[in-house]
This record gives C-alpha cells, sequence and structure tokens, in this order.
C-alpha cells in the first residue's frame, strides 16, 4: 500500500457536480490522498440483493462521489494532474442490467443482477471463465463552472462518470481546472470493466483509491487527457481476441451490432444466458473503432479477450 | 516467405464489388494463394507524385481488388475462413488528405500528400519518429448477394473496405457467404495504420498478400468477425500511451474531438504541421470507445502510442 498523508472518509461524498459545496479538506500539490469510496448504488446494494432491488434503485442517491477537495493554489486555467496510486481491496461488487440503461436498452428491459465474490482477489463470473481485476475509478473530476447541481451521470469537461478503464495504478489523468482550487472528487470505483462499459455497469465495488495530484500551470486543455506508462492490456492480451464487427452509418448503431454479435458468441460457445452474455460483455470486451472514414459506413470491433477462458 | 499454390497477378484487378464478374481462378478449400496488389490509388500516384495529382485523383478508378477466386464448394450460408500468412515488401508508400474525405473533412479542405520510403523496411515519417511496419488489407471481402455494381468505399455485409488494421500476420478472417464460390477479392494494402485511419488513408502501399482459404459450413454468421492469436499491438504498447478525450452525443463528434486534440499535441510537442500530424494521426492513432452507456455522452479516447517517438 502506497502511504498518504490525508484520507478522505467515505461520509464525505456528495450528489452530482455543484461548485457551492464545500471543500472536505485543502491540500498542497504534491500531496498524496485516500479516498474512501462508495460503490455506485450508493449503498443501495449489498452481497444479498436481488434483481427486485435493482428495479427499485433511487436514482437520486446513485453514484456518490468522494469529496471535495481544495487543492491549494489551482485557478482556471490550470491543470490538475491526478496520479493513479493504489486501490485497496474489494470484498464484492456488482453487475447489473438496469431498465432503460445500456448499449442494448431496448433488447434487455429486465432488472437483472449479479453479485461477484472478490474476497479471494479474483473475480470469477462461471466456472472457468474469470476476469482479471484491474481496478479504476469510474466517476473522477473537478467541479464545473457553471453554477447549481449538474446530475453526474454523462462526462464533461471536468471529467466526472467517463468509465476510462484504462486509469489504473500508473496512469496519469490531466483535468483542466475551472473553479478555485479545482474542488476534485472521486467515485464510483470499478474492479474491472471493457472499453464501453456496454450493458451501463462494470463490476461496481466500493474500495479505496490513493491518488497524488500535481498542479500545472499555462497549459490549459479542452478536455481530459491521460498518460498510461506501459502497455494497456496485459492482463488480458496474451491468448488473443475473438473479434466481432457491425458496420453502420452511425458509430452507436455498429457499437449495438458487434455487442449483439458478442453475445451470440457467447451464448453459442461459453453456453451463458443472453443476460449472462451481456453482462460479460460489459465487464470483459472492448471496443475498439476500426474505421471511420468510409463514408456512409464506419465499422465497430468488439473485442472477446480469450484470456478469460480456462 | 511462405509457400503458396497459386498466385493471382496485378493485371485480374476490378473496381467496386459485382457479383457477376467472371472469377480467375477456382480453388479447393485448404489452398494457399498469393495475390499481387495495387496501391489505393490504383497507380494513379507514384513515388514522385504532388498534391495536384491527389486532387486529379478519378475516383472511377481508386482501390481496385484483386480477383475474384472462386472457393469450390463455398454456398450462400456457408463462412469462408481467410489465414493471413504473409506480405511481401513494400518499396514505398503513400499517405494523403484527399478533399472532402476523412474524420475532419470539413478542416482540411486542401489536398496534402506525403510520400513514404519503406525500401529499408521501415517507415519515418520523420526524423525521430518512426511508424512500425505491419501490413494488412484495407480491403478485403466477398461478393454481395445483391446483384449490380456496388461502391468499394463503404465496407458491408461481404466484408469490403473494412480497414481493421488487425487483419495482419496471423489474423483469421470469418466471412459470411453470399454467394456460389464466395467470389472472393482482396486490396487496400496498408503498411501502417491506426484504429479509426481518421485522415482516410493509411501507409498505403502495393505489395503481395498470401492468404489460406478454408470453408466452414452450417456456422453462418451476418457480418464478418475476426480472431487475433496474440497481443493486438506489442509492437506499440512498450512506451505506453498519450491520450486525448472527447466527449458528445455522437460518437463520431466525439472522435473529432479527441483526434483534434491529438493534433493540437503533436502540434505542440512535435513541431509538425496541422497536416503532418492530422497524418501522423491516421497512421499511429488508435479509437477507443470509453464508454458509450452514460447518456447523453458518450466518450472515445485517442491512443497516440509513444514507442514511435525515439
Amino acid at each position: 500500500m502506497t502511504g498518504h498523508q490525508h484520507t478522505i472518509h467515505a461520509a464525505h461524498h456528495h450528489f452530482g457536480w455543484d461548485n457551492s459545496i464545500d471543500p472536505v479538506m485543502e491540500v498542497e500539490p504534491g500531496s498524496t490522498v485516500e479516498f474512501e469510496i462508495i460503490d455506485a448504488s450508493g449503498g443501495q446494494l449489498n452481497r444479498n440483493s436481488t434483481a427486485a432491488d435493482v428495479a427499485a434503485i433511487d436514482f437520486a442517491r446513485v453514484n456518490p462521489v468522494t469529496g471535495p477537495i481544495f487543492i491549494k493554489g489551482a485557478r482556471p486555467g490550470d491543470v490538475l494532474e491526478v496520479e493513479i496510486l493504489d486501490f485497496g481491496r474489494a470484498e464484492w461488487g456488482w453487475t447489473a442490467i438496469i431498465p432503460g440503461f445500456g448499449l442494448l436498452a431496448d433488447e434487455f428491459p429486465e432488472p437483472v443482477l449479479k453479485i461477484w465474490d472478490l474476497s479471494e482477489g479474483k473475480a470469477e463470473f462461471a466456472p472457468g471463465i474469470e476476469i482479471p481485476i484491474k481496478p479504476f475509478p469510474g466517476t473522477i473530476g473537478v467541479a464545473l463552472p457553471e453554477p447549481g447541481l449538474h446530475t453526474i451521470v454523462p462526462p464533461r469537461q471536468n471529467g466526472g462518470n467517463m468509465d476510462i478503464r484504462h486509469l489504473t495504478r500508473g496512469a496519469r489523468l490531466f483535468l483542466p481546472v475551472w473553479v478555485e482550487g479545482a474542488l476534485f472528487s472521486v467515485g464510483d470505483t470499478h474492479a474491472a470493466q471493457g472499453d464501453g462499459e456496454v450493458c451501463g455497469t462494470a463490476i461496481e465495488a466500493a474500495m479505496t483509491a490513493t491518488l497524488r495530484f500535481q498542479l500545472h500551470r499555462n497549459q490549459s486543455i479542452a478536455e481530459p487527457r491521460y498518460i498510461l506508462p506501459g502497455p494497456p492490456t496485459p492482463e488480458a492480451d496474451a491468448k488473443g481476441y475473438f473479434v466481432t464487427t457491425g458496420f453502420a452509418s452511425d458509430l452507436r448503431e455498429a457499437a449495438r451490432k458487434a455487442i449483439r454479435y458478442q453475445i451470440e458468441h457467447l451464448q453459442q460457445t461459453a453456453g451463458l444466458s443472453r443476460e449472462d452474455a451481456y453482462m460479460l460483455a460489459s465487464v470483459a470486451v472492448d471496443l475498439r473503432i476500426s474505421e471511420v472514414v468510409n463514408a456512409p459506413n464506419w465499422l465497430v470491433s468488439a473485442f472477446l479477450p480469450q484470456a478469460i477462458f480456462r
């Protein structure tokens, strides 16, 4: 465990982005801070929850973020660097199909909930299918310049609910600063996710995250960017990939087709239910844009890592 | 060089997909065939061409494909497997910004042409910037079921101009068969390309491709799929990535923003012109869909491999 100088406890959380929320703490640039992070259901789900509990989720209380913290000296026009140092171990996690949410929401109208036991440091989806644990915060950002409360759901120029699975140990995230002190918050920790998060949820899991902050002046950026120190997915690459494609004049429709074909493949080859295959795709399959120039059809590839199968 | 049993010479090429074109050759499943492939300009560009020649390209003669070949026994409803065995060396290549074409066509109205010397087995973009050579056919497919001539530009359920950069040595492509004998053709070889092919062209280069064909019955698929035997991008991964992001309610607009930020980054850090940065992004930057579920904003990440910089 990396050492840290400050801890922001889980009680200090908020819902949505609002630059009038008082900071929990002020820290100097260079500080390392541990955050206790509540799961994306805001504690509404537990290890014994069922699909009925998913249907009953109060969306005003989802996706709490821990913070905000005030970075001393941060001003609009600066860049806040967040180095992702470490995560504590999660004991359990959940993945759900939430009605009305997800890439194939129209095809999966019923709530489904899967509970994961993560206590042994692994994530077994089913016998013979194991997802490598690779934690990251789904939501990470700073306050917006516009006053008032802004829903947490979409990512914006402040970062937020970006669900970038590569923001794991060793990554460095660069966020534009929009208000004095930046007002940084983090939440929505995931034990694993594929690029796309297609069913709308990952392996959602409460855990701690340890982050180090640096401030860069005169490097104004319009939207977040990040640096990865090495190969993005070494844990998934070794055995190669089974890849489906979808073409369409809309990239999201192309992605829908590619994921639909992966679901069919997983049903046929791994004996999964359609719902399980959708959730497995969400935690393990990566969406890449193969071409976005050959009008009128763009092509998306959906990468299923073979390393998850024993 | 992998041995092959047949050679389809470059003179046997056609423009567009038309299932009435007579096959050049009939081969048995299991056959290995070498294809001589003309560059995507159809020979309209050469090592001494200029931007003016790009502006004068006759689009009726672009993207020739070599073939078609008739796979004995292939019937509609079968799956044709194409194993990518090997490529011959290209002597030179080109990358162009073609007016009206590309992800940022509205921002790059003027034709630009870059000629690459590939004769030493490497692709130097500028001093200190070298792109790993990783050949693949941008266009690979079978005849469509619908009669008549269909433009080569968009990919469809027959494969075609998919520009999937991962279809390199060792990959296996699975194509649905739509007509008797499949009528397979291949063209548009690229020495390298990023996922997305954002400026509309890759390192376009004539070369030979050696492919092996297998036939699978009773495995009907709706669209192409492929299998990669190992890590997708080992040549690019080692030094990590500098990644820009773009969010938007449309994935293509999100990709446009992410690429625009990469262009700005390349201008600032590598001293490139805006046009050179756009072409470098096209041959080296990979587009990934980070999330496509957090309505109303989806997020695209553009991955620039640091390994291309000495």
